[in-house]
């Protein structure tokens, strides 16, 4: 029998692979079930996020061992969801590989993030109140050392705690929310804001680009 | 038991939710229910437009206060639905946030708007007759504050009432129809718009844009 | 009861209308039901063909008089069918609006229209059979005048009889087939065609362009 | 009663034609069904790949003729997936006709291919255990021999033995796995991986193009 839970995960996963922000097997999720000691839900390493069951959800410890659930081991990447849910209280982490995400943390890798503001859309984060808001969606290198990119990530989010979604260079996105339905909401918000940039970036008169 | 109103708003935001244009409960939409005293349906605050159900909408009176309804509160914007329907006196008000009308809504605000014409697509929009048309689609700034945006907007209306639809700056569209199937007629027909003129845009000669 | 036709139609409509090139009761599609004399089914004038049903196909004669059906009235457009099926002796025409064949037929309705070579897509045309075939697409300009369109259709498809399919400018895509499952074909092979034509035209080298 | 296999490329092909990797009747599935003596199950030639049934599968030998099934006859690109597992040892072949895949097949044909290095999606490739892999991309001429093709594949992929998928130009994507579960996320990998490409392409600042 499904819980609630594993339910909005396999209906998101079908969602989020449809949009082609999960292809290949990509991505993970992640729900916090318990807080002292650290448990989370998450979804098994190279899983079809498109095609989800409830024995494709694993539950880890506060060090990323599995510790219940049937089929398959964690990502790798589990360690970078218990360092959000440690540096933010999140309730929920979702990792996402789209196009446009991946294409903006290229474009800007080397100025280590691009500034999102004056768009409508960001009062869908949490905390945000009005467009004139002014959020910077810091990229890390990537790293196939993920205890590294774990440590990376926690400093970063220790001293910009405004933050509600990390680049990673060349793969993809990481946000959270105090739930799953929040942190859903952040990628959808987060994904339209980057293909609005990247279109309006591609829209700029050619004159101004050749002189920039 | 829901209402065709009902039925149709749901079926409607599904659809709008998996194209992108009610991203992250973004969005609103209303139906006039009685002209005196003046009565809206409209949807509840921050509700996933995807997957609207029946206790997800609201009655709100000419001050766009809640008077029926079980869950939620009215957006904000719901000064906005009332300034349209009192200006044009239409039947329905659609609010949504694509991505082709917030870029192309920064990309011409400095002109206060743009015109579409020639295009066959224009005689969708009630009262339009032949492609030789040419529509004004009038930007607004945007603004947090709701009334004051009601009042430009009412404005913007009563010296343009051959307007079908306005563009708030990156943040989203406001059309209307004289009913609920006219106005979800005129945002598929204004996106489609919006998407052929920001396409048509990126393929102009490029020497012609260095030169320009 | 649903005919086989109908039922194709209905599916056609829901599909085009979910890819954006039927989009706001845009488009009609015909199927020739006799030749001696001249007899066409076609959707009714200003029907969403996303949810077409029975009621909404309507029966023509040889002059776009109505001549069965119960709801609507035959398009303008009626009469392009109809000359589309003389020329071509064509079982089938389908005409939709999508966003790459509008784009197309504006940039390229100087040159009277554009040709498209070299790809095996163009395999999926009756009667090509390689991918070394060059495609004329003729744009004629758009007009409000129907009966003058298709007089210009007509003499257009005598003079070029190996014409898979025409554009009208910032209007949309005629097509045809034999039958309804090779106009169908034909949409789906133009559609992609033109939008390769169109993003491989985006990535020139854009030295190129502004020396071109 | 369906197979499992078949049940999996309906399934396949309803979601490939969706995407649009599978337009007009274009593309061809097979999944290999004894080794000594080799026999494929692989769509009949000309079937629309959004509505595969039971019935549109054959069976055929090591030189590519049929020798079961009902309906149709083989493409001739048969022989082209019957070279793809002599040279690799698949056991699924799926070739797909995208745009992005066909812009990039003309783009890049002058340089005999492309390398895609950096995106973590890469390691969704079997084998590949780091993003900082370089998958070089082989792109072969079109040619109406498939007999010749076939020559042609055999050659590069025993000369090149890490690759992963081929482009043929302006036609679309070869690509394979160990079973069709491999082959399939191989598609979504690669097509992920190719629209990433071509619209960071696009992104290049406008300086550096004209300079180049």
């Amino acid at each position: 029998m499904l819980t609630d839970v594993s339910q909005f995960l396999i209906r998101l996963g079908a969602d989020f692979h449809r949009r082609g922000w999960v292809l290949g097997t990509s991505g993970n999720f992640s729900v916090v079930t318990s807080r002292e000691p650290l448990r989370l839900q998450i979804t098994a390493s190279s899983m079809d996020k498109g095609r989800l069951q409830d024995e494709h959800f694993l539950e880890v410890d506060e060090n990323g061992k599995k510790i219940g659930g049937t089929v398959g081991k964690p990502s790798a990447e589990t360690l970078l969801h218990i360092a959000v849910v440690r540096a933010t209280g999140a309730g929920s982490v979702l990792h996402t590989h789209s196009v446009w995400s991946t294409v903006l943390s290229d474009v800007y890798a080397g100025d280590g993030g691009f500034e999102i503001g004056g768009y409508e859309m960001l009062k869908g984060l949490e905390g945000v109140t009005t467009h004139e808001h002014r959020e910077w969606i810091p990229i890390l290198d990537n790293n196939q050392d993920m205890a590294q990119l774990a440590v990376q990530a926690s400093a970063l989010l220790r001293s910009r705690p405004q933050t509600h979604g990390i680049l990673i260079r060349q793969h993809g996105l990481y946000t959270w929310g105090k739930d799953l339905e929040e942190a859903a909401r952040h990628v959808e918000i987060l994904e339209f804001l980057f293909e609005s940039v990247g279109r309006r970036r591609m829209m700029e008169p050619i004159n101004e680009k050749v002189r920039g």
